[in-house]
Protein backbone atom coordinates (compact mmCIF):
# COMPACT_ATOMS: atom_id res chain seq x y z
CA UNK A 1 0.00 0.00 0.00
CA UNK A 2 1.30 3.76 -0.83
CA UNK A 3 0.79 5.41 2.09
CA UNK A 4 2.05 10.00 1.97
CA UNK A 5 3.69 11.47 5.08
CA UNK A 6 3.08 14.60 6.32
CA UNK A 7 6.16 15.20 8.59
CA UNK A 8 7.24 17.99 11.01
CA UNK A 9 10.86 18.14 12.02
CA UNK A 10 12.88 20.63 13.88
CA UNK A 11 16.08 20.56 12.15
CA UNK A 12 18.27 21.53 14.98
CA UNK A 13 19.87 18.15 15.99
CA UNK A 14 19.85 16.70 12.01
CA UNK A 15 21.81 16.60 9.24
CA UNK A 16 19.05 17.45 6.92
CA UNK A 17 16.46 15.40 5.16
CA UNK A 18 18.23 13.34 2.52
CA UNK A 19 19.68 9.81 3.65
CA UNK A 20 23.58 10.04 3.76
CA UNK A 21 26.49 7.65 5.07
CA UNK A 22 26.74 9.43 8.23
CA UNK A 23 23.03 8.94 9.16
CA UNK A 24 21.35 11.30 11.62
CA UNK A 25 19.19 12.83 8.15
CA UNK A 26 15.32 13.01 8.85
CA UNK A 27 14.79 10.12 6.16
CA UNK A 28 17.27 7.74 7.50
CA UNK A 29 15.64 7.89 10.63
CA UNK A 30 12.12 7.57 9.05
CA UNK A 31 13.42 4.76 6.56
CA UNK A 32 15.28 3.05 10.15
CA UNK A 33 11.39 3.81 12.28
CA UNK A 34 9.36 2.04 9.14
CA UNK A 35 12.01 -0.81 8.42
CA UNK A 36 11.54 -1.72 12.38
CA UNK A 37 8.01 -1.78 11.71
CA UNK A 38 7.78 -3.70 8.44
CA UNK A 39 10.35 -6.13 9.11
CA UNK A 40 11.98 -5.12 5.92
CA UNK A 41 13.54 -2.32 4.42
CA UNK A 42 10.74 0.34 3.64
CA UNK A 43 12.02 3.18 0.92
CA UNK A 44 10.88 6.87 1.99
CA UNK A 45 10.56 9.54 -0.64
CA UNK A 46 10.14 13.08 0.18
CA UNK A 47 9.24 16.24 -2.00
CA UNK A 48 12.63 17.22 -2.10
CA UNK A 49 15.58 18.02 0.50
CA UNK A 50 15.92 20.30 3.39
CA UNK A 51 19.44 21.29 4.48
CA UNK A 52 20.74 20.92 8.13
CA UNK A 53 19.35 22.81 10.50
CA UNK A 54 16.39 23.56 8.22
CA UNK A 55 12.72 22.78 9.98
CA UNK A 56 9.36 21.75 8.96
CA UNK A 57 6.10 22.05 9.71
CA UNK A 58 5.07 19.98 6.75
CA UNK A 59 7.63 18.00 4.68
CA UNK A 60 5.74 15.61 2.49
CA UNK A 61 7.04 11.70 1.32
CA UNK A 62 5.42 8.97 0.00
CA UNK A 63 6.17 5.06 1.01
CA UNK A 64 5.05 1.57 0.13
CA UNK A 65 4.43 -0.41 3.27
CA UNK A 66 3.09 -3.48 3.72
CA UNK A 67 0.01 -3.31 5.40
CA UNK A 68 -0.09 -5.85 8.70
CA UNK A 69 -3.42 -4.95 8.86
CA UNK A 70 -2.66 -1.79 10.00
CA UNK A 71 -4.45 1.81 8.27
CA UNK A 72 -2.61 5.23 7.64
CA UNK A 73 -3.61 5.80 11.53
CA UNK A 74 -1.53 2.52 12.92
CA UNK A 75 1.16 3.84 10.68
CA UNK A 76 1.01 7.28 12.12
CA UNK A 77 1.26 5.90 15.35
CA UNK A 78 3.93 3.16 15.14
CA UNK A 79 6.41 5.39 13.39
CA UNK A 80 5.95 8.28 15.76
CA UNK A 81 6.79 5.43 18.78
CA UNK A 82 10.23 4.62 17.08
CA UNK A 83 11.34 8.44 16.07
CA UNK A 84 12.82 11.28 18.15
CA UNK A 85 10.12 13.55 19.37
CA UNK A 86 12.22 16.35 17.38
CA UNK A 87 10.64 14.30 14.50
CA UNK A 88 7.02 13.61 13.62
CA UNK A 89 4.58 12.16 11.49
CA UNK A 90 1.85 14.99 11.67
CA UNK A 91 -0.72 13.07 9.05
CA UNK A 92 -0.63 9.58 7.26
CA UNK A 93 -3.48 9.09 4.55
CA UNK A 94 -3.72 6.48 1.59
CA UNK A 95 -2.29 7.32 -1.30
CA UNK A 96 -2.79 5.93 -5.32
CA UNK A 97 -0.33 3.51 -6.33
CA UNK A 98 0.87 6.15 -8.62
CA UNK A 99 1.50 9.19 -6.13
CA UNK A 100 4.89 10.49 -6.22
CA UNK A 101 5.58 12.88 -3.34
CA UNK A 102 8.40 14.57 -5.26
CA UNK A 103 7.19 14.59 -9.21
CA UNK A 104 3.15 15.48 -8.38
CA UNK A 105 3.70 18.40 -6.16
CA UNK A 106 3.07 21.60 -7.73
CA UNK A 107 4.31 24.08 -5.26
CA UNK A 108 5.80 24.59 -1.72
CA UNK A 109 5.49 27.34 0.84
CA UNK A 110 8.54 28.29 3.03
CA UNK A 111 8.49 30.71 5.84
CA UNK A 112 11.98 32.38 7.06
CA UNK A 113 11.77 33.58 10.77
CA UNK A 114 14.05 36.47 11.32
CA UNK A 115 14.13 37.93 15.25
CA UNK A 116 15.17 41.12 15.29
CA UNK A 117 15.32 42.12 19.12
CA UNK A 118 18.66 43.31 20.41
CA UNK A 119 19.10 39.71 22.50
CA UNK A 120 17.91 36.60 20.72
CA UNK A 121 15.19 35.69 23.25
CA UNK A 122 16.37 31.93 24.30
CA UNK A 123 13.55 30.33 22.76
CA UNK A 124 14.16 31.46 19.00
CA UNK A 125 17.54 30.31 19.75
CA UNK A 126 18.44 27.72 16.29
CA UNK A 127 14.77 28.80 15.11
CA UNK A 128 15.16 31.86 13.85
CA UNK A 129 18.09 34.37 11.74
CA UNK A 130 19.33 36.85 14.54
CA UNK A 131 19.41 40.36 12.68
CA UNK A 132 19.69 42.83 15.83
CA UNK A 133 19.82 45.65 13.65
CA UNK A 134 17.27 47.98 12.33
CA UNK A 135 15.49 46.06 9.06
CA UNK A 136 13.25 48.76 7.25
CA UNK A 137 10.26 47.14 6.41
CA UNK A 138 8.74 48.96 3.74
CA UNK A 139 12.35 48.44 2.02
CA UNK A 140 12.31 44.76 2.81
CA UNK A 141 8.62 44.91 0.80
CA UNK A 142 9.98 46.41 -2.19
CA UNK A 143 12.93 44.53 -2.54
CA UNK A 144 10.92 40.74 -2.00
CA UNK A 145 8.49 41.98 -4.61
CA UNK A 146 11.37 41.81 -7.30
CA UNK A 147 11.33 38.44 -6.58
CA UNK A 148 7.41 37.70 -7.64
CA UNK A 149 6.86 36.36 -11.14
CA UNK A 150 8.99 33.85 -13.26
CA UNK A 151 13.03 34.24 -13.03
CA UNK A 152 16.00 32.28 -13.72
CA UNK A 153 16.92 32.45 -10.59
CA UNK A 154 20.60 31.10 -10.64
CA UNK A 155 21.78 34.09 -9.11
CA UNK A 156 20.00 33.35 -6.40
CA UNK A 157 20.81 29.76 -5.78
CA UNK A 158 24.21 27.73 -4.86
CA UNK A 159 25.73 25.04 -6.98
CA UNK A 160 24.97 21.67 -5.92
CA UNK A 161 27.52 19.93 -8.43
CA UNK A 162 25.58 18.95 -11.19
CA UNK A 163 23.76 22.01 -13.38
CA UNK A 164 20.46 22.22 -13.30
CA UNK A 165 18.35 21.88 -16.63
CA UNK A 166 15.96 24.63 -16.50
CA UNK A 167 16.77 27.15 -13.48
CA UNK A 168 13.67 29.24 -14.24
CA UNK A 169 11.06 28.98 -11.20
CA UNK A 170 7.81 31.19 -10.47
CA UNK A 171 7.09 32.71 -7.07
CA UNK A 172 3.63 33.01 -6.89
CA UNK A 173 3.75 35.40 -3.83
CA UNK A 174 5.64 36.43 -0.98
CA UNK A 175 4.48 38.29 2.38
CA UNK A 176 5.85 40.09 5.38
CA UNK A 177 4.61 40.38 8.39
CA UNK A 178 6.13 41.22 12.43
CA UNK A 179 5.04 39.91 15.72
CA UNK A 180 6.87 40.74 18.89
CA UNK A 181 10.05 40.77 17.24
CA UNK A 182 9.94 38.05 15.06
CA UNK A 183 9.35 39.03 11.27
CA UNK A 184 7.61 36.08 9.33
CA UNK A 185 8.97 36.00 5.32
CA UNK A 186 6.28 33.11 2.88
CA UNK A 187 7.00 32.02 0.39
CA UNK A 188 5.06 30.11 -2.38
CA UNK A 189 6.52 29.31 -5.42
CA UNK A 190 6.17 26.59 -7.97
CA UNK A 191 9.62 24.89 -6.89
CA UNK A 192 12.64 26.46 -5.38
CA UNK A 193 16.57 25.99 -6.27
CA UNK A 194 19.00 25.09 -3.92
CA UNK A 195 19.62 27.50 -0.66
CA UNK A 196 17.53 29.97 -3.19
CA UNK A 197 14.64 30.92 -0.13
CA UNK A 198 18.16 32.07 2.22
CA UNK A 199 19.47 33.68 -0.68
CA UNK A 200 16.61 35.83 -1.32
CA UNK A 201 15.76 36.30 2.33
CA UNK A 202 19.64 37.43 2.81
CA UNK A 203 19.78 39.77 -0.73
CA UNK A 204 16.15 41.79 0.45
CA UNK A 205 17.76 42.05 4.21
CA UNK A 206 20.92 43.39 2.78
CA UNK A 207 18.19 46.11 1.12
CA UNK A 208 16.42 46.64 3.74
CA UNK A 209 19.31 47.68 5.81
CA UNK A 210 20.90 49.85 2.95
CA UNK A 211 23.32 48.08 2.42
CA UNK A 212 22.35 47.53 -1.39
CA UNK A 213 19.91 49.61 -3.30
CA UNK A 214 17.03 47.04 -5.35
CA UNK A 215 19.26 47.81 -8.71
CA UNK A 216 21.57 45.78 -7.24
CA UNK A 217 19.28 43.25 -7.18
CA UNK A 218 17.13 44.08 -10.42
CA UNK A 219 20.67 43.32 -12.20
CA UNK A 220 21.57 40.34 -10.40
CA UNK A 221 17.71 38.59 -11.93
CA UNK A 222 18.41 40.06 -15.03
CA UNK A 223 21.68 38.15 -15.49
CA UNK A 224 24.83 38.30 -16.63
CA UNK A 225 25.92 39.87 -13.22
CA UNK A 226 27.07 36.84 -11.27
CA UNK A 227 25.29 35.40 -8.24
CA UNK A 228 24.75 36.46 -5.54
CA UNK A 229 27.36 35.62 -2.25
CA UNK A 230 24.67 35.60 1.04
CA UNK A 231 23.14 33.10 2.54
CA UNK A 232 20.57 33.32 5.40
CA UNK A 233 21.36 30.88 8.12
CA UNK A 234 18.88 27.78 7.59
CA UNK A 235 18.20 28.09 11.40
CA UNK A 236 15.49 30.72 10.03
CA UNK A 237 13.94 28.24 7.76
CA UNK A 238 10.80 26.63 7.78
CA UNK A 239 9.15 24.18 5.39
CA UNK A 240 5.65 25.01 5.80
CA UNK A 241 3.49 22.59 3.00
CA UNK A 242 3.90 21.52 0.23
CA UNK A 243 1.30 21.49 -2.43
CA UNK A 244 -0.44 18.99 -4.47
CA UNK A 245 -3.55 19.39 -7.00
CA UNK B 1 26.47 48.97 42.04
CA UNK B 2 23.06 47.30 41.87
CA UNK B 3 21.52 45.91 39.06
CA UNK B 4 18.43 44.48 37.93
CA UNK B 5 18.04 41.45 35.61
CA UNK B 6 15.25 40.57 33.82
CA UNK B 7 16.64 36.80 32.29
CA UNK B 8 14.66 34.43 29.76
CA UNK B 9 15.47 30.72 29.65
CA UNK B 10 14.08 27.73 27.65
CA UNK B 11 14.22 25.18 31.19
CA UNK B 12 14.33 22.49 29.07
CA UNK B 13 17.86 21.89 29.97
CA UNK B 14 18.43 23.14 33.45
CA UNK B 15 18.06 21.65 36.99
CA UNK B 16 15.55 24.87 37.64
CA UNK B 17 16.65 28.38 38.76
CA UNK B 18 18.01 27.95 42.13
CA UNK B 19 21.36 27.25 42.73
CA UNK B 20 22.57 23.77 44.08
CA UNK B 21 25.20 21.05 44.86
CA UNK B 22 24.68 19.28 41.47
CA UNK B 23 25.12 22.81 39.56
CA UNK B 24 23.54 23.10 35.57
CA UNK B 25 20.30 25.31 37.50
CA UNK B 26 19.86 28.75 35.79
CA UNK B 27 21.43 30.49 39.67
CA UNK B 28 24.46 28.78 39.18
CA UNK B 29 25.27 29.67 35.20
CA UNK B 30 24.65 33.19 36.11
CA UNK B 31 26.85 33.29 39.18
CA UNK B 32 29.63 31.60 36.97
CA UNK B 33 29.61 34.29 34.48
CA UNK B 34 28.96 37.40 36.87
CA UNK B 35 32.01 36.08 38.76
CA UNK B 36 34.13 35.11 35.81
CA UNK B 37 33.29 39.01 34.46
CA UNK B 38 33.74 40.46 38.19
CA UNK B 39 37.22 38.32 38.93
CA UNK B 40 35.50 37.69 42.55
CA UNK B 41 31.92 35.85 43.20
CA UNK B 42 28.97 37.64 42.50
CA UNK B 43 25.37 36.44 44.45
CA UNK B 44 22.75 36.64 42.42
CA UNK B 45 19.43 37.10 43.60
CA UNK B 46 16.08 36.10 41.80
CA UNK B 47 12.59 36.76 42.44
CA UNK B 48 11.82 33.25 43.36
CA UNK B 49 12.61 29.68 42.03
CA UNK B 50 11.21 27.81 39.06
CA UNK B 51 11.31 24.01 38.49
CA UNK B 52 13.55 21.86 36.52
CA UNK B 53 11.82 22.32 33.02
CA UNK B 54 10.07 25.56 33.59
CA UNK B 55 10.86 28.24 31.23
CA UNK B 56 10.94 31.94 31.75
CA UNK B 57 10.54 34.55 29.46
CA UNK B 58 10.91 37.35 32.14
CA UNK B 59 12.48 36.53 35.76
CA UNK B 60 13.78 38.92 37.60
CA UNK B 61 17.32 39.40 39.27
CA UNK B 62 19.22 41.56 41.40
CA UNK B 63 23.01 42.04 42.13
CA UNK B 64 26.02 44.03 43.46
CA UNK B 65 28.77 43.91 40.86
CA UNK B 66 31.62 46.04 40.76
CA UNK B 67 31.53 48.87 37.91
CA UNK B 68 34.65 47.98 36.43
CA UNK B 69 33.98 51.17 34.30
CA UNK B 70 31.02 48.95 32.56
CA UNK B 71 27.31 50.21 32.51
CA UNK B 72 24.18 48.13 32.56
CA UNK B 73 24.12 47.62 28.75
CA UNK B 74 27.98 46.49 29.06
CA UNK B 75 27.05 43.57 31.76
CA UNK B 76 24.38 42.43 30.02
CA UNK B 77 26.67 41.96 26.74
CA UNK B 78 29.55 40.50 29.43
CA UNK B 79 26.91 38.55 30.99
CA UNK B 80 25.06 36.70 27.02
CA UNK B 81 28.73 36.12 26.23
CA UNK B 82 29.57 34.00 28.78
CA UNK B 83 25.90 32.31 29.17
CA UNK B 84 24.73 29.45 27.15
CA UNK B 85 22.28 30.64 24.53
CA UNK B 86 19.61 28.87 26.42
CA UNK B 87 19.88 31.51 29.19
CA UNK B 88 19.84 35.14 27.93
CA UNK B 89 20.08 38.70 29.82
CA UNK B 90 17.27 40.30 27.92
CA UNK B 91 17.56 43.60 29.66
CA UNK B 92 19.93 45.13 32.64
CA UNK B 93 19.17 48.35 34.39
CA UNK B 94 20.47 50.63 37.53
CA UNK B 95 18.26 49.92 40.21
CA UNK B 96 17.97 51.12 44.42
CA UNK B 97 21.11 50.20 46.55
CA UNK B 98 18.29 48.63 48.54
CA UNK B 99 16.14 47.13 46.00
CA UNK B 100 15.19 43.38 46.38
CA UNK B 101 13.91 41.12 43.50
CA UNK B 102 12.06 38.79 45.82
CA UNK B 103 10.76 41.54 48.82
CA UNK B 104 9.91 43.84 46.38
CA UNK B 105 7.88 41.90 43.99
CA UNK B 106 4.15 42.82 43.69
CA UNK B 107 3.04 40.15 41.97
CA UNK B 108 3.95 37.28 38.91
CA UNK B 109 2.34 36.68 35.56
CA UNK B 110 2.69 33.00 34.51
CA UNK B 111 1.58 31.52 31.75
CA UNK B 112 0.46 27.43 30.91
CA UNK B 113 0.81 25.97 27.35
CA UNK B 114 -1.36 22.90 26.49
CA UNK B 115 -1.28 21.43 23.05
CA UNK B 116 -4.54 19.62 22.15
CA UNK B 117 -3.10 18.43 18.99
CA UNK B 118 -3.22 14.76 18.27
CA UNK B 119 0.49 14.74 17.40
CA UNK B 120 3.00 17.15 19.02
CA UNK B 121 4.49 19.23 16.78
CA UNK B 122 8.27 19.14 17.14
CA UNK B 123 8.62 22.53 17.99
CA UNK B 124 6.07 22.53 21.03
CA UNK B 125 8.35 19.68 22.57
CA UNK B 126 9.34 20.81 25.88
CA UNK B 127 7.40 23.57 25.84
CA UNK B 128 4.24 22.36 26.19
CA UNK B 129 1.73 19.46 27.77
CA UNK B 130 0.73 17.43 25.62
CA UNK B 131 -3.41 16.83 26.07
CA UNK B 132 -4.25 14.84 22.89
CA UNK B 133 -8.03 14.65 24.57
CA UNK B 134 -10.74 17.39 23.69
CA UNK B 135 -10.80 19.91 26.73
CA UNK B 136 -13.99 21.68 26.89
CA UNK B 137 -13.52 25.38 26.64
CA UNK B 138 -16.31 27.08 28.49
CA UNK B 139 -15.99 24.32 31.12
CA UNK B 140 -11.99 25.54 31.43
CA UNK B 141 -12.92 28.83 31.95
CA UNK B 142 -15.75 28.28 34.87
CA UNK B 143 -13.56 25.57 36.47
CA UNK B 144 -10.57 28.95 36.54
CA UNK B 145 -12.65 30.88 37.42
CA UNK B 146 -12.87 29.66 40.78
CA UNK B 147 -9.16 30.23 41.67
CA UNK B 148 -9.31 33.81 40.74
CA UNK B 149 -9.52 35.94 44.65
CA UNK B 150 -8.22 35.56 47.63
CA UNK B 151 -7.63 32.01 48.83
CA UNK B 152 -5.78 29.22 51.18
CA UNK B 153 -4.06 27.45 48.03
CA UNK B 154 -2.77 24.81 50.19
CA UNK B 155 -5.44 22.27 48.48
CA UNK B 156 -3.23 23.01 45.67
CA UNK B 157 0.13 23.17 46.52
CA UNK B 158 2.85 20.75 46.86
CA UNK B 159 4.92 20.49 50.17
CA UNK B 160 8.08 21.64 50.44
CA UNK B 161 9.36 20.25 53.65
CA UNK B 162 8.73 23.31 55.83
CA UNK B 163 5.68 24.67 56.94
CA UNK B 164 4.36 28.30 54.62
CA UNK B 165 3.51 30.88 57.26
CA UNK B 166 0.72 32.25 55.55
CA UNK B 167 -0.94 30.40 52.73
CA UNK B 168 -2.97 32.78 51.40
CA UNK B 169 -2.29 34.58 47.85
CA UNK B 170 -4.69 36.34 46.04
CA UNK B 171 -5.42 35.33 42.11
CA UNK B 172 -5.96 38.59 40.16
CA UNK B 173 -7.25 36.84 37.09
CA UNK B 174 -7.47 33.88 34.87
CA UNK B 175 -7.53 34.41 31.21
CA UNK B 176 -7.36 31.75 28.50
CA UNK B 177 -6.69 32.24 24.52
CA UNK B 178 -6.39 29.53 22.04
CA UNK B 179 -4.20 29.89 18.45
CA UNK B 180 -3.50 26.63 16.29
CA UNK B 181 -3.68 24.22 18.33
CA UNK B 182 -2.36 25.58 21.64
CA UNK B 183 -4.23 26.66 24.23
CA UNK B 184 -2.72 29.28 26.72
CA UNK B 185 -3.84 30.10 30.10
CA UNK B 186 -2.19 33.49 31.81
CA UNK B 187 -2.15 33.79 35.45
CA UNK B 188 -1.65 37.05 37.41
CA UNK B 189 -1.68 37.15 41.34
CA UNK B 190 0.31 38.42 44.21
CA UNK B 191 2.10 35.30 44.83
CA UNK B 192 2.10 31.75 43.95
CA UNK B 193 2.37 28.76 46.28
CA UNK B 194 5.07 25.28 45.21
CA UNK B 195 3.97 23.95 42.09
CA UNK B 196 0.25 26.08 42.48
CA UNK B 197 0.03 27.08 39.13
CA UNK B 198 0.64 23.31 37.54
CA UNK B 199 -1.91 22.14 40.12
CA UNK B 200 -4.44 24.55 39.30
CA UNK B 201 -4.16 23.60 35.65
CA UNK B 202 -4.02 20.37 36.24
CA UNK B 203 -7.79 20.56 37.98
CA UNK B 204 -8.83 22.72 35.69
CA UNK B 205 -8.11 20.65 32.82
CA UNK B 206 -9.94 17.28 34.86
CA UNK B 207 -12.77 19.36 34.99
CA UNK B 208 -12.85 20.75 31.62
CA UNK B 209 -12.37 16.58 30.42
CA UNK B 210 -15.45 15.81 32.56
CA UNK B 211 -13.12 13.54 35.11
CA UNK B 212 -14.55 15.58 37.97
CA UNK B 213 -17.26 18.73 38.15
CA UNK B 214 -16.47 21.84 39.69
CA UNK B 215 -17.87 21.11 43.47
CA UNK B 216 -14.57 18.89 43.34
CA UNK B 217 -12.64 22.19 43.19
CA UNK B 218 -14.99 23.94 45.43
CA UNK B 219 -14.60 21.48 48.30
CA UNK B 220 -11.22 21.48 47.90
CA UNK B 221 -10.62 25.23 47.82
CA UNK B 222 -12.86 25.50 51.02
CA UNK B 223 -10.28 23.34 52.62
CA UNK B 224 -10.77 20.14 55.05
CA UNK B 225 -11.40 18.22 51.69
CA UNK B 226 -7.10 17.21 51.74
CA UNK B 227 -5.40 18.23 48.49
CA UNK B 228 -4.98 17.53 44.65
CA UNK B 229 -2.24 15.14 43.65
CA UNK B 230 -2.85 16.43 40.13
CA UNK B 231 0.51 18.52 38.64
CA UNK B 232 0.75 19.22 35.29
CA UNK B 233 4.14 18.92 33.48
CA UNK B 234 6.62 21.33 33.86
CA UNK B 235 7.29 21.60 30.14
CA UNK B 236 4.78 23.82 29.69
CA UNK B 237 5.39 26.54 32.59
CA UNK B 238 6.38 29.73 31.49
CA UNK B 239 7.08 32.73 34.21
CA UNK B 240 6.51 35.47 32.11
CA UNK B 241 6.94 38.75 33.96
CA UNK B 242 7.84 39.72 37.68
CA UNK B 243 5.90 42.77 38.58
CA UNK B 244 7.23 45.69 41.05
CA UNK B 245 5.87 48.54 42.08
Amino acid sequence: VRLKFTIAYDGAGFAGWQSQAGGNTVQDLLEAAAGRIAGRPVAIHGSGRTDAGVHALGQSAHADVPTLRMGPRDWKRALNACLPAAIRVMRAERAAADFHARFDATGKIYRYHICTAEVLPPHAFRRAWHVPQPIDRARLDRALDLFVGRHDFTPFSANRGKPVDDPVREIRSITTARSGGLLRITFEGGGFLYKMVRMLTAAAVRVARGREEEDWIRALLAGGAGRSHHVAPADGLFLVRVLYR
